[in-house]
């Protein structure tokens, strides 16, 4: 028998204790041998439970009982799980995690203590909730050399833009309703900012790539200037506003990465992801593209992953896994600047055939869009492939010529 | 260095040499050692070929060298695939297939096999391509109980209905354009009668079941009796028509098992899955829904899930892994008569008013359907959830008034 400790029993940790004492004949075969809850690390007190007695608010307890081979991370935030963590693995003890902003900002230092205490560190559940990712992208895909990961990657940004798109409300109203169903927190900026679809994507490309790529160096931009009419005009495009995490390898092994909203194609596979899915598009030179979708949060699917993660620590036991990344002190992320693409532009403060002269001026050729109410001093585009640096300077040229650039999103091919 | 041998130098096998050569850097790291392929298996003659001397004629030769510790069967077939499979299996060589007619009929023998001698038999690329499904199902789920497997699993067959969803051929014009692009044999019976299709859910059922469900005893429909009227009335209704292969956990422990047409919703994510991709989806209790999309077919992407399970393999030598179920002898699929379903009949032969009254007094409450080109004499409906067994008594009863049941389809909900 296994015996294993969790370190908080918030929503996942709950989740987590929950599985395991439901499916324990699935999960003994699976494992090989049992696994027994041991011990939960809480400061709160949980007295109604059946399991009550396994709760202590000592984390030395776990970290000196030899019985512990596995300990699942689930408190979040950086400390002290950070601390605990790694105190865990330096102990001979494997981790499992589902804290994103622990793997994306310790991941690298993690990883290498892991190796060196021959005990593993899994964070299937740091992204994408219960869809299987970070196992089949390192694993499965084994033979690929990964060209290209884009994803939708928040659900509770999903769900906001899944609000505009069909039932045509604004922002702040999608905002409010996703706070009510309790799928936002009452500070949604982590969200709402891609501060965590940034985590996220930087944890995919780490581990494709196996560089750390470290979210302060990746450029971030969330969803709260999208416009009820920017969605229109992608709708007149052909498609619909996402909030993208990318990363893409390029020749020289450096990384282009970057979190943004973006109008993609109604024919893409990431366009009809709605509400609180995650879709995570994977492209390999051998197997194209492959899309991975489902449940990206939640109390059950993110559990699930956890204890998968706990099944193959178990299994595993003695045996140390490859996944893993480096940080050599480099950054391989490019300044985005450097990249290009295609814009869809919204424009105002002129009549409308005025800033579409403008527009020609500055971008040549540009596919005009319309919508259904639009204002006669507006008007919208969409531009070639352009340089992002030159952009800006475009940019400063139509407004130096007293346009108001409202909108400005990427347009990406997935 | 681990050695490996590849029987059959066909489209997938001479796959499965490119990626092994083009990526090694990336398959050393994963693989933890080189890998070398020092034997291919095939009667023709290849002597254009860089490696043209890696060739033999003879399996033997393979069979006795002690260096080979992994095989890759991707010759197809029942024989001699599985007498090489076997006799590899018992000389403590692991084995890994993209052949799903020999996992399908013998997936529980040659696991068993390959148990007692404590050796791999792995078949990533026999479902899915190159879409990561079969380790994802049975490791990262491991914490689930399955409920449900549905999923389009051949990509000609989803071809042909694309191109009469969107293109408006019949589907002999679909089949014939199949033909002509590679995708559809000369004899496409394997693939439009459904059988390809019955292979790879068996083969995903007995994972998630543990036991093995044999093609023969699972219904199996193709779909060379959709018409474009059907295509019309579906997408009137909301929806289209796919080939979906499916697999349902039932409460006593028995499995529902059934490849058949359907109409799925517009909304469904299997319903974007076009051309020649695949998808599937998996419901599990603790996941919910997720689904996996790429290429189901095609040299590279096969390939590279060949490849996948060679790395692990070789990783794995000297362990068996739980990947496994068993034949107990009993029939684990119920008679699909048993089961329910709401169907869309399309009836002809009478005056549509006529049609519908009957419909009406034999189903009671119907969805009816119209179509812009609909024949005075044709009438559609979408019927309540009903019993098989019944349907078929109903369906008499319709002839036996005199309508002429032209379409009889089900109507799925994923």
């Amino acid at each position: 028998m296994a015996k294993v400790a969790v370190l908080g029993h918030g929503v996942v940790g709950s989740g987590v204790v929950e599985v395991l004492m439901k499916n324990t004949g699935n999960i003994t075969q699976k494992a090989g041998e049992s696994i027994e809850v041991k011990y939960i690390l809480d400061i709160r007190e949980f007295n109604d439970l059946s399991y009550k007695d396994k709760f202590t608010k000592d984390f030395s307890v776990i970290l000196h009982d030899p019985e512990i081979s596995v300990v699942a991370e689930v408190m979040g935030g950086l400390s002290p799980s950070f601390e605990y963590v790694r105190a865990c693995l330096e102990a001979g003890k494997s981790v499992v995690t589902s804290n994103k902003e622990l793997v994306a900002a310790k991941g690298a230092l993690l990883l290498n203590i892991a190796r060196e205490h021959n005990v593993n560190f899994f964070f299937e559940a740091s992204v994408g909730g219960g869809i299987p990712i970070i196992r089949p992208l390192h694993q499965c895909l084994a033979a690929n050399k990964i060209n290209e990961i884009a994803g939708i990657l928040n659900g509770t940004t999903n769900f906001i833009l899944t609000k505009m798109i069909h039932e045509q409300m604004d922002f702040s109203e999608a905002l409010a309703l996703a706070q009510k169903l309790g799928y936002a927190e009452r500070n949604p900026a982590a969200d709402v900012e891609g501060y965590d679809t940034c985590r996220k994507i930087c944890i995919l490309a780490s581990l494709a790539y196996g560089k750390h790529i470290y979210p302060d160096s990746v450029y971030t931009e969330g969803i709260t200037k999208i416009t009820l009419a920017d969605v229109q005009y992608a709708d007149n495009w052909g498609g619909v506003i996402k909030l993208i995490g990318r990363a893409k390898h390029l020749e020289d092994g450096r990384c282009l990465i970057m979190v943004s909203p973006a109008l993609i194609a109604r024919t893409s596979q990431l366009a009809g992801i709605e509400d609180v899915f995650n879709g995570i598009l994977v492209r390999g030179d051998a197997t194209g593209d492959v899309v991975f979708y489902g449940r990206g949060a939640g109390k059950l699917p993110t559990a699930s992953a956890v204890v998968a993660d706990i099944i193959d620590a178990v299994k595993a036991a003695g045996t140390h896994k490859s996944l893993y990344w480096v940080d050599d002190g480099k950054n391989w992320a490019i300044n985005y600047k450097e990249s290009e693409t295609a814009f869809y532009l919204r424009l105002t403060g002129k009549p409308a055939a005025e800033l579409k002269e403008l527009a020609q001026a500055q971008f040549g050729e540009i596919e005009v869009l319309t919508q259904k109410e639009q204002p006669a001093d507006e008007f919208a585009c969409v531009t070639q492939s352009i340089n992002e640096g030159r952009m800006d300077e475009l940019v400063s040229g139509l407004t130096a010529a007293g346009a108001c650039v409202a909108s400005k999103i990427r347009v990406l091919e997935y």
